[in-house]
């Protein structure tokens, strides 16, 4: 008898290790493979980024309330958003998507035309792709294409100590729009008679359905001149993204509470649902923004920015990770984000 | 009321072509979009060529009788074949992976040799991917990136009237090896005591289960100083692509019965079937060999090599597309190539 190890034994990022390890590489245009938000190859001072995501349904969405076109959109611009991290400009992308016979031709109108909204919106071109049947739900998988400057690539490994950690926009917000179509889903189903009244949550609701990708920061970062010292995007959670600068930089940090930029609509939701506020920011995940480190020298250049908050600093690995309570108390800073192979809710 | 039209009632390619109808294009450096075996982005003498496919469990693999290794294997090789049709070199691919929780680790070990035997073979690198998990069976999405030189770039739109039709290796032999493992695996379900007795059936399995991708013949038209006029890979039957090119470059063909390449086994296996065996190597799919369209100024360059057969030429469109029999008899060639959503054998 085989011995059988299950996958969530290792998680997501244990199992990509595991198979991804000591793969032989055989062109030296690959500047960056496995272990970033995208990969760099190419030659010369542009190169070429490349990401893929896979989203299959009862996993990453529900459709019964996610409408199709956003899901179509939520997809491309999850996908810009790690072109973001990498400080890169979208171009491209192929969509491959499969679906089962209760699907009509209508339903794959409506996913593409989130699609195509993206895609206007992002300026990528649709060049290729791939529609199949499949036995189980819907599987949608793209992957972006983008360019960037070498020298103005963004990695996670490169923080360095004393940096300032700085988040784009605010965070927590598409946590609690799943949260909160999730409880009308389920007053729906023992009552179904009775339609949501999701009057009031447009905006974390916005942030789950269409979310959007921040090629506006990138932008913003290059007219400003502040090349960050590291970047990921914010898809599995605050905490989580800003662990992994960290165990890929070799660093410690600080994180204030009183810092993290939290919506009032997050806020207030996340007081109704009896949930702490910034354990939802730290947690959520899916909010897209970007986490960077950026060097105490840049300082002034984003001093009072409203695009930017200045939530902590990169220390030496030694001091740890952690995170200060507004009152003042300290606790180890721990990821509770998402993990695609969680039983799902 | 919405009106609901079935997916079938468009097929692959309808569905396909009506999704992507009429989308913008945001860049001067996608060369080629949707609508080739691959597309092609970049400027300057070389560019990028990205293709990407999508295989779900029980629509395009049985994994009763597909060992895990070999279907990574035929994955890579798969779009690996893609690359080849515009004469392109692979470079990169990214694997994305659904899963359910019925794998183990250790069969994503199995999975990823494969992987690893292929990117090993083809001389490609491992980029990036996303594994997650599936509420249904299996899907593996590959995206394959590969370089060409501008001026050597093989469409499927550019054949002329008076071209030879030629095709690498030989076809039929996948789709042999899949009815025998098909038949073996009803002969298990009726009587689970017996095993199946492969012997003897070495070549038409592996076209199965191992296909090579035909990197080799790029390289020997390279050798030869032969540009195609137009190259197709044959994934969904012969008679499929000879009609596809057909279609694209707006002219008619003319095909030989008596000149398709079918290897003795396939042959003897399709007559033990009670098959014809030129309509399996017509119709029967994924061989992975490449078809091409041959100026005849090149036909000294290809006679006789016994890596290609002449199998027909290029006419005029209004001439049609037709099959000449071994008996001198003459039929329209008709596509009865794979659709994958057609209902699962």
């Amino acid at each position: 008898m085989e011995s059988r190890t299950e996958i969530k034994e290792l998680g997501e990022f244990g199992l990509i290790k595991r198979l991804t390890a000591e793969w032989p590489q055989h062109h030296d245009t690959t500047v960056l493979g496995v272990g970033d938000d995208a990969a760099i190859v190419g030659k010369g001072d542009v190169l070429s980024v490349i990401t893929t995501d896979m989203l299959t349904e009862g996993v990453h969405f529900n459709l019964m309330y996610t409408p199709l076109k956003h899901l179509g959109y939520k997809a491309v611009a999850a996908n810009i958003s790690d072109l973001c991290a990498m400080n890169a400009s979208p171009r491209y992308i192929t969509v491959s998507v499969a679906i089962s016979n209760r699907f009509s031709v209508e339903a794959m109108d409506e996913l593409y035309e989130g699609i195509r909204a993206a895609c206007s919106v992002y300026k990528v071109d649709l060049i290729g792709g791939d529609t199949t049947s499949s036995l189980g739900g819907l599987v949608i998988s793209i992957t972006a294409i983008g360019e960037v400057q070498r020298e103005q690539i963004t990695y996670r490994s490169t923080a360095q100590s004393g940096d300032l950690i700085v988040v784009s926009g605010d965070v927590g917000g598409a946590y609690m729009g799943l949260q909160l179509l999730e409880r009308e889903k389920h007053v729906y189903q023992e009552a179904p008679g009775i339609q949501p009244d999701l009057t009031g949550f447009e905006y974390i609701l916005e942030r789950q359905l269409k979310p959007e990708a921040r090629v506006d920061i990138v932008r913003h970062l290059a007219e400003l001149k502040v090349k960050p010292t590291a970047m990921i995007d914010i898809s599995d959670g605050l905490a989580s993204e800003v662990l992994h600068i960290c165990a890929e930089s070799n660093l410690g940090c600080r994180i204030y509470e009183d810092k993290i930029p939290i919506d009032q609509q997050t806020y207030d939701t996340a007081r109704d649902f009896n949930l702490d506020p910034t354990l939802c920011a730290l947690s959520g995940g899916e909010d897209y923004e970007l986490l960077m480190t950026v060097s105490q020298a840049d300082f002034e250049k984003i001093k009072g920015d409203p695009h930017f908050s200045i939530i902590g600093y990169m220390r030496d690995v030694a001091e740890g990770c952690s995170l200060t309570f507004k009152n003042g108390g300290e606790t180890p800073l721990v990821a509770q984000g998402w993990d695609a192979f969680k039983p799902a809710q």
